[in-house]
């Protein structure tokens, strides 16, 4: 980032480039662009540091591996050490990267390329901690999406479609529901409290296996409060004490209302709210 | 395309612009990059002409509408006819297009944007005719696409990867099953021919409203074959008298082993035959 008049422009990384954001373009071949063949990652930076590095570059080099895109994720650490650079002072913030198969003549298959493509920037990030302090609205969709949402693509098109809807509808966010199943929402996993326990759905090809979520089950295990890694259906979700959804920019957020009706005592609960201030100071990095 | 050498150069129709390929770029931030937030086709033409162009666009205006990205597929028109001027004398080629919801700080949701991002070439094509006229070999995967498979958007991971299990294991193409019902190829949709009768998987979330699908039954219908739009089984299918895909680039291409098991005579049969020869006849301009 430099400063230029009243706006920032930011810099960004794109195949060993670093380019002002108007200059950053891939192929109209690149693979992402044509088959959503790319892996992506979103990093929350803390206190200028990047959270759980280490968590980020292991789950981008299994979606990488999964695809089959030669790339080691780890090369890309300098990288991210040099995009802090162009941002001094930076307290909080978030960084996007996104490595995607490489260019190529659209063709079925997947090519073995020389080079991938690599994309990357960091900015300044003031996320709204509305819904984290007092709390968020719901909606239910369908959940459509492939049964690889463990690898965290760039084929978010129903992600983006739920998160329309939920806004359109004027809540927060969007649960997904598979079958009966509650899965996930459509940028964080989702927890319910019932009677003391916390429960998420399994990792597995139906949710994102998240940083953010891993975390929670941690610091949830180290206060003692027991944790299932279960599926619940759209009525367990309902008749739940508590509610929260956790994500690398959502944090730890409670949700007190899913289509209209009130979860729990309608109040941001006492477990969540312990599980946010462990958090929290996790985050103080 | 511009002759240069032997080089062919591509001229590229993006936002507007006419560039040579190697300057044909989107941005970073182009949501078909991001979030596989965009709309494409493919047009076959022969001798010079556009295949079924109003199909082509009705089609693509139906996905567009579906994702709500505001454009007129009508507008490429022009575009599309410019494009065959790059190309003089061009007898058979291909035509790609891709419209995307255009350029955007990263955020889900679907933004209303003023301006859309457009992509469109054309190249000359030879197609390997082969398994037309010999038939192919295909492999069975686990259909795990999402259910929208009736909006062709460029969420096409699964296709490639399915396409690239086939390869590797010395196949041609890889048919799709979900559940226990056989869905379509990875870029064709599928027919089999089972005591005289033509049987496809109905039009739904679970297969693409093929251009050439749509031709073949009206084709088959002319010639006085009974066809009937339901779901069949692998084991129906690896029973099937005849087997075959359609699609833009494939035409009516005959299949005569699936997972090592042979398909009725293992000879392209009479149906798919009569059926290629009228296909033929439609394309001949």
């Amino acid at each position: 980032m430099e400063q230029s008049g009243d706006e920032w422009q930011m810099i960004v990384y794109v195949n060993g480039k670093w380019v002002d954001e108007k200059e950053a373009t891939v192929s109209f071949l690149d693979r992402g662009f044509v088959f959503a063949d790319a892996i992506y990652e979103v990093l929350h930076i803390y206190n200028g540091n990047y959270f759980k590095l280490d968590l980020h570059i292991e789950r981008m080099q299994n979606g990488l591996d999964k695809l089959r895109i030669p790339f080691r994720a780890q090369d890309l650490i300098p990288v991210f050490e040099e995009l802090l650079t162009f941002t001094p002072g930076l307290e909080e913030g978030m960084l996007y990267v996104q490595v995607s198969r490489g260019t190529a003549p659209r063709a079925h298959g997947l090519p073995v390329l020389d080079e991938q493509s690599v994309v990357a920037y960091v900015k300044p990030l003031q996320p709204d901690r509305r819904i984290g302090e007092q709390g968020g609205h719901a909606i239910l969709v369908e959940d459509l999406r492939w049964q690889m949402c463990n690898v965290k693509t760039t084929g978010l098109l129903l992600n983006a479609m739920a998160k329309q809807e939920a806004l359109d509808r004027g809540a927060d966010d969007a649960f997904f529901v598979r079958g009966n199943v509650v899965t996930e929402a459509t940028s964080s996993n989702l927890f319910i409290v019932k009677n003391g326990e916390l429960l998420t759905h399994p990792n597995g090809p139906h949710v994102l296996p998240g940083i953010t979520r891993h975390v929670v089950i941690e610091l949830a295990t180290k206060l003692g409060i027991p944790v299932k890694e279960v599926m619940f259906s759209k009525d367990e979700l309902l008749a739940a004490d508590e509610l929260f959804i956790t994500g690398t920019i959502s944090e730890v957020s409670p949700f007190l209302e899913v289509e209209g009706q009130v979860i729990g005592s309608g109040q941001v609960g006492p477990i969540t709210r312990q599980l946010q201030a462990a958090f929290r100071q996790e985050t103080a990095l």
